[in-house]
């Protein structure tokens, strides 16, 4: 199959750039496609760098149909990986129909252009927020799903579930839904890495903006959960893992498997102090912090249960706290503005 | 407001043309838009006959999204109620992605479009099948949504969650959300009605064309479920009545009520061999039937608890078993191949 590709949509973002690191690794030929609306071109070249190998990318919104059809035309694409989609919590319940014509919208589109073409290969980039607020711990995949309380969730969710259609409609169709924790780090070589437009929505890079003096301090939602330092626990999962499932989940679909998901985490909880904590001593940097009230719609812990995955894919996470850490340091730190020369 | 106008989607349809004929009697200004692609217009000049006004009609699909706007152009809207949307069953299970692109994609073109013009009233079209299985009967508005089975009834859940979400968002929007029973009959005037394409997906267009000559005999999918008699029992409700609860939601539009949802059903159960019965009954005519093993997603027993549309709606049903029989079978004895003029 030397010369059919993997199609990467949202291929230059972070969980993409990284996913086609580990891709280009495995010898599979990778097309990326993204609408550069939250990300940068510069990270392709920077997965150039990276691999010493040309990634072909196009700009393309998967609102377009026809600009799809173009790239489905140009390259053999076996196996779509889709991560593009808008991902801001907040924004999504401020824009709730931006949400859902983009992701939505842009999923269905993806999907009839699959169909057109033949190809029936898909591995989903979903959430574990389609979980919504757990009702065990640790979550595995026989969790109930739905309760979302944003539109951000909700499109994740209704994706799970026009796939989940599309497979059971045509058995010749294969669909792999991953369900990620929470993803933190970049690749090592520190040249990729998270690179969030405005104020990070996310944890780890806002504390990283700290480190670099980009800002003040970090806010704590919340020191009065039921946890064990009262502070929110989250299953943590280094991004190159993560991306490494994704070339799990290939070779699983390889084999017949109709509509799966799989959780991506690493079944270990950590609080917000301490990541603070591990990431004040990965950077040497302190990370000074204020504690806030608790935000609405947070829970106090989720992590992962992730033995399905590790069973079927055969695929685990191997990389800890400190890697997370030392990692995502080591980009921001040369990259104090991410992908851009300056604020 | 004698210039304002309330927008009617799939005002062609079934239940769009019955809901027109109760607008107009309570004097409201009407515009329909409807793609035609399972309705005729000539239902809406049969409107016009019954009640001696002109309802200005425009062909429209909902994916055209400046088409819709020109409508709004045209026409000084206040409320929208919207009835489009595709809508067999089993043709969601086969072509789920045709059902997705539709429906959502329809709904999230207009919602757009009345945020750019301002109008932010919208009466939706759920249905009953968004409770999925029930817990327990008879099912009121607090019992769980989501748990459909196919992309028919998750496109009307998907639906309600994003208008809820737009209402959250901004509080001067105001949603209605109703959950259709299983709507049957005509106008009395036995000159719109029921006009299915193809071979009837419910119960009693099927029996009604069964006992026009049009088809041999019916068909019962299962006399061995939990119920008095074996067969399944649902809550019918006349579509004029149904069609009075529209007008009553305006009423209530018009006080403040963010986004609610409201069941519109009898609260009686009746059994498909009731039904049958009672349809023999009305027509003079036997209605053969053979039965047939259970269809896979089919339940036994779904009926309403009406107490909230009627507490809140001052709404309730006034026609039974025997007015839903006589009228369906006046418009379908009237008019043998509905609004063509054979088969």
């Amino acid at each position: 199959m030397a010369d059919e590709y993997v199609l990467v949509t949202g291929g230059a973002g972070y969980i993409g750039s990284h996913t086609v690191v580990e891709l280009l690794s495995a010898n599979y030929n990778v097309v990326v496609i993204d609408n550069l609306v939250n990300a940068s071109m510069v990270s392709v070249s920077r997965v150039e760098d990276i691999t010493g190998k040309k990634v072909p990318a196009h700009q393309v919104d998967l609102l377009d149909k026809s600009a799809i059809r173009d790239v489905f035309q140009k390259y053999k694409i076996s196996i779509v990986m889709h991560f593009a989609g808008l991902k801001a919590v907040g924004e999504s319940v401020a824009l709730p129909l931006l949400y859902y014509h983009n992701n939505i919208g842009g999923t269905v589109n993806l999907l009839e252009v699959m169909k057109e073409f033949d190809v029936k290969n898909i591995i989903f980039s979903s959430s574990a927020t389609v979980y919504g607020s757990p009702q065990y711990l640790p979550v595995d995949e026989n969790h109930p799903i739905g309760g979302c309380t944003n539109a951000y969730g909700k499109t994740k969710y209704f994706i799970e579930e026009i796939i989940r259609d599309v497979c059971n409609a045509d058995k010749t169709w294969k669909g792999i839904l991953l369900r990620y924790f929470n993803p933190v780090g970049a690749h090592k070589s520190g040249k990729i890495g998270e690179n969030p437009q405005g104020v990070p929505n996310n944890l780890m890079p806002f504390i990283a903006q700290v480190a670099v003096g980009r800002r003040e301090y970090l806010t704590v939602y919340g020191d009065d959960y039921d946890t064990p330092d009262g502070t929110g626990v989250r299953d943590y999962i280094h991004i190159v893992d993560l991306a490494k499932g994704h070339v799990a989940a290939i070779d699983k679909l390889k084999r017949d498997c109709g509509c799966v998901a799989y959780n991506l985490g690493t079944g270990v909880g950590y609080s917000v102090l301490d990541m603070v904590k591990a990431f004040e001593k990965a950077s040497g940097k302190s990370i000074p912090y204020k504690v806030a009230p608790r935000r609405a719609g947070d829970i106090a812990s989720v992590y992962a249960n992730p033995e399905k995955a590790e069973k079927e894919l055969g695929w685990k996470t191997t990389l800890g706290l400190d890697e997370m850490c030392e990692d995502l340091w080591r980009w921001q730190s040369n990259n104090p503005y991410g992908y851009e020369t300056s604020s």
